[in-house]
């Protein structure tokens, strides 16, 4: 950082109305049409092979059942483990696999203006667990393992934007967490960065609006969860008239749940994990619930590497992520949930109001499933304001597939006295935290990029 | 938090000028003249029987050595503890004694309007590390185990306006962190609360302006680490034409520094630290280096519990904690340091531009020593803008007294590029970050606390 004598604006107060002309660019743009999308990403599909087999987990070639722990790593030493961990919130006690994986990678945004308006540089690129193989990416994906080139493989694009400050202008940039039942204490870096320079054009990207990219967002399986991350960054900083309470109570407020609870957590070895059982082909709940450890084997033509084999997680069930929105005073808010989840690195983050595999929860009385769960489920048609699928990180998730869904809330449900934990935020509150790292959890990331991209009235 | 559905405006944006009204009275107050405090202050060291007593490490009453491990702990379990920790950063690789206390303490301070003129509720409290024993305290400084009645001792005073959030208005309210060379993720939360009740007066107490607090923190060991610590979060955004880097810039950079930091704790037993060596009497450093672990035997009459002996940290040595301070474009900046520290809950937070105990590299080259260390030594009078010698928590640290400076940079040591690690920031940017964890450590926030209570142009 050279020292320069002129001044700094603190804020860019520009960068708003250059974020919603953007938003506003919805059916054409200077770079492509919304409706030649589909052709173009078709194609893509097309051009690459990629192909997935599932492995029986003791087989995975280059990872190992480390003698005595039961632990799972790569003969690197590097990428990602899968250690045990026990964990302790409040009266709530359990053993569980957990992804481990001390390293922040990037997920970096490339934007710049054609003809005024705002583009992001997104990627089409195939993971291992996606459900739809194909996705739209940030412009740069990449593990610590990635750009300090363990893989050996080839460079990744565009990464010197991210690295090299000087590259060009810092939109956003901020070390967010990931989930928090799967990874322990994992972050990565969310940036976006606008350049001015030409770029070589690269069959793999394509530049899309915010408003084109806020009607795919509206598909199942098109935007993929690093994206939608990265997206929830965006300083978007809508103009409310107000909220339901300042900023300085809502701090307070999340300040109180934070030292409220109480998370401890232990790393064990996976071979004491109790409740799972482990077989030749995954490790599994002995009810079968929650998630399996599986393994898989990939043939790609267009990455860095073009075959390898690797663990991955596997959630049983289709998970449920949905705020309930109300309007107070005609600005729009969100019920928000501060969750203490095991893997985060400081006790809760703020997640959607509901978010849990309703399955899980198939087998207890109503009064023991989560708050408003029933509600959100049995929610008609008419109160669905948003709902789509998505799926979790295809790097370490196998068909990790949620139904994200913001759910109108009746003037008696959003009246009454929510449960404790919980409290009614709007968007531009959400985005003010998503500045900052250990706020808000990936589930609610996700729901915030919808808003944010939100054509019209919420 | 009922739900109204009149909206509350985002911001108070009354409140920066109120605090700053509260600053301008410097001399005089609605309660109490700035020449009368001396005599208050006396007569309160006079009204207390408090004793401290050195006692040998092995002979303090309800702490005992477990067996095998070697840590220190209490009969009942709670309070803290004392256990050892491996810290790798990069590529350092040390062991020392830790404390371990993973439990949210309270630090609040009350304030209320006398004469349209906000005062804070400051006590007159001994803690038996303090080198001057008597020093101002927030109205409320418990721990959990205070809060919850482990001591089995009286009840704190005020705290019903600091865990009951209908009792008064909250004017800041967020989860710092403490020292992260000597507490293992210790976080404490910093509130002030506003009141308008009528307060039934109470000897140890008084009510002070912020422009008093300032007099005050210009004297030695008067305002103790909890009451500066929670002033540095007060509210102030000072009025800045500017910054040498905008706020997305300044966040940027600090996740960067984030994470290109590699920080790896693990706690091992007490008895395994190497390096340390224990006797009867404390627990030291080979080379009488860093700080010793010892016990004192404690006598009071006006606190929850009478007597009690506990472990203290004793730090060789003074500390030296400064600011290089330089105006750009008339705007005053501070150089912060990214420090990383084994116990901070996430890799590094910004301090002074110099921090450390000076006798600690006394044996090291210059080259070897922390920058700017010299340049801060060696400066002369005219350059030095701040002054004063402070203590950290009498309730863990005995006679840790570091000097705090503010110290005026040469147009072509400003104007330098700094170090790796270093960024000049405004005391603006400082105050934003501070309503947010894990952003600025302890030692910044008393640096910060001078800043915000500053009369007169820094």
């Amino acid at each position: 950082m050279t020292i320069v004598t002129r001044l700094a604006e603190r804020e860019d107060n520009q960068l708003p109305a250059r974020f919603a002309r953007s938003r506003r660019s919805i059916t054409t743009s200077a770079m492509m049409r919304t409706e030649d999308f589909d052709t173009w990403f078709a194609a893509r599909g097309r051009a690459h092979r990629f192909t997935v087999e599932r492995v029986p987990l003791r087989n995975l070639m280059g990872w190992s059942l480390e003698p005595g722990s039961g632990n799972i790593g790569h003969h690197s030493g590097r990428f990602f483990r899968v250690e045990g961990l026990h964990v302790t919130i409040g009266a709530r006690e359990w053993q569980q696999p957990i992804i481990v994986q001390p390293e922040v990678g990037i997920l970096g945004i490339l934007a710049k203006e054609f003809d005024g308006v705002l583009h992001f540089l997104m990627q089409a690129k195939m993971e291992p667990g996606n459900p739809r193989l194909l996705q739209l990416s940030p412009t740069v994906q990449a593990t610590h393992s990635n750009y300090t080139g363990v893989h050996q493989g080839a460079d990744v694009k565009y990464l010197d934007y991210f690295i090299d400050p000087g590259q060009g202008r810092v939109l956003a940039d901020v070390l967010q967490s990931e989930h928090g039942s799967w990874f322990l204490c994992k972050s990565n870096r969310n940036m976006i960065v606008e350049t001015t320079d030409d770029l070589p054009p690269d069959d793999d990207f394509c530049w899309l609006t915010l408003g084109q990219l806020g009607t795919l967002l509206h598909r199942d399986h098109i935007v993929n969860m690093d994206a939608r991350s990265v997206l929830a960054c965006a300083p978007m900083a809508p103009v409310e008239a107000g909220a339901v309470h300042s900023d300085t109570d809502l701090l307070s407020w999340f300040t109180t749940e934070r030292a409220r609870h109480d998370v401890r957590v232990r790393r064990i070895p996976l071979a004491d994990v109790r409740d799972w059982v482990f077989t030749d082909d995954d490790i599994h709940h002995v009810a079968n619930r929650y998630f399996r450890v599986t393994g898989v084997a990939v043939h790609a033509g267009n990455r860095e590497v073009t075959s390898w084999m690797q663990p991955l997680f596997e959630p049983i069930g289709v998970g449920l992520c949905a705020f309930l929105v109300h309007r107070f005073g005609r600005v729009p808010h969100f019920l928000v949930h501060a969750r203490a989840e095991g893997g985060f690195l400081d006790t809760v983050e703020l997640g959607p109001t509901v978010q849990c595999t309703p399955e899980n929860y198939a087998h207890l009385p109503e009064h023991e499933r989560p708050p408003f769960l029933d509600l959100v489920r049995h929610a008609g048609a008419d109160r669905i304001r948003y709902a789509a699928a998505h799926s979790e990180e295809g790097g370490r998730f196998l068909n990790a597939t949620s139904r994200f869904l913001l759910v109108e809330a009746s003037e008696a449900e959003a009246t009454a006295e929510p449960p404790p934990g919980f409290a009614w935020v709007t968007p531009g509150q959400l985005n003010s935290l998503s500045r900052h790292g250990h706020y808000l959890n990936v589930q609610a990331r996700t729901l915030l990029a919808v808003a944010g991209l939100w054509s019209g009235r919420l």
